[in-house]
């Protein structure tokens, strides 16, 4: 992602492998688009920690469903997080073990998250959140309460800061392992789809609905 | 994870839904040997960061492929990391937003890490990554040449501080909801695995090895 004057801000820089890094904002967002999970660092007084959570673009804005960050948020105060995003798209098989490598796009944001505190705004994000996991399961459900509003954690944060880093293609080996024997090139790997379980306690004449039977990512 | 005293230690109790939470040592082996990359935490003087490398597990120690961490190693000193790897088992589809999760199984683990510096130990290592990501790739490659190891940076840490937290199941809704007549269940996801796609540079007469073909997560 770019500042105003087209330089990558400087703790964004992608130090190793500049090569593989983009700032380039439509490549970001379609790697954030695409992820189920980011994994998002935080700093404690213990060290740092990462956990798994759900989350979503809406625009510039990158919202988090916040629970778990819960405990290092202090009235309205903010907290510094770096989130990560990452698909692997592939094993890249090389000739010599030093150039196995993997295809992958990964996203890294970093920034300050405070909570939404608007009530509106925040069953919307928790709205952006759904439909990002589950293209099409908001229109299937019922409107949250306000109960549930209130009870959830959602964070905000900006994408301004931000770059991505992307490896793709066959391996690159040595020049004289290329006369070996050995195979090499790629192994592309992605999300399998299972066949949708329904709940033991759900009516057998509720069908499986389209949102859920053509869920592909 | 546990103590010698049967507790986990303070820094790694899962507060949230402390019911999703293991420290058995061989729940946490499994969720580590069956992942792929592992979002690796540290503190930076501009905040936190997290970035996705390769790993595996050796007994009680943590190899990371470590050069994307090399900035923040100073001669033979150590950082503290937070290691943690998670698998998507599906998404759970509730009858109301606010209840929708996914089935996951994550592992988090603290600590500080080193650079391997033996040679010996540093290309056994190398092997056990290589392993780790494709079993049967070591022998089925040349050895390391001396550069590449001394070239390359692996970082150990112990995995005597870790937990797991696991969901599985179907969703668990509001009692009142189950009277709905919304679909809920589970979507199961896993690894799909493509065709190996071989080296524009390969040979034709070089037959796709079967630790490739039978490459399965």
């Amino acid at each position: 992602m770019q500042d105003d004057d087209g330089g990558a801000s400087d703790r964004i820089t992608v130090r190793r492998m500049p090569e593989r890094a983009q700032y380039d904002r439509d490549a970001i967002n379609e790697i954030l688009d695409e992820g189920l999970l980011a994994h998002v660092g935080m700093v404690t007084p213990e060290g740092p920690i990462v956990i798994p959570m759900l989350y979503a673009r809406d625009g510039e804005l990158l919202y988090l469903h916040g629970s778990p960050a819960s405990r290092l948020l202090r009235e309205g105060r903010g907290v510094q997080l770096c989130v990560t995003v990452s698909l692997v798209d592939g094993l890249v098989v090389a000739r010599s073990l030093a150039h196995h490598s993997m295809n992958y796009r990964s996203v890294v944001v970093m920034g300050e998250a405070s909570p939404v505190e608007d009530l509106t705004e925040k069953s919307r994000a928790l709205d952006v959140i759904s439909e990002h996991v589950i293209p099409g399961r908001v229109a299937a459900t019922r409107p949250h309460s306000e109960k549930e509003v209130k009870g959830t954690l959602v964070l905000a944060m900006s994408i301004s800061e931000a770059s991505a880093k992307v490896r793709s293609g066959p391996p690159i080996d040595e020049e004289e392992d290329y006369l070996l024997d050995t195979w090499a090139g790629v192994l592309p790997i992605g999300i399998e789809v299972g066949t949708p379980l329904p709940d033991p306690r759900l009516a057998s004449d509720i069908a499986v609905p389209e949102h859920i039977t053509k869920w592909r990512r």
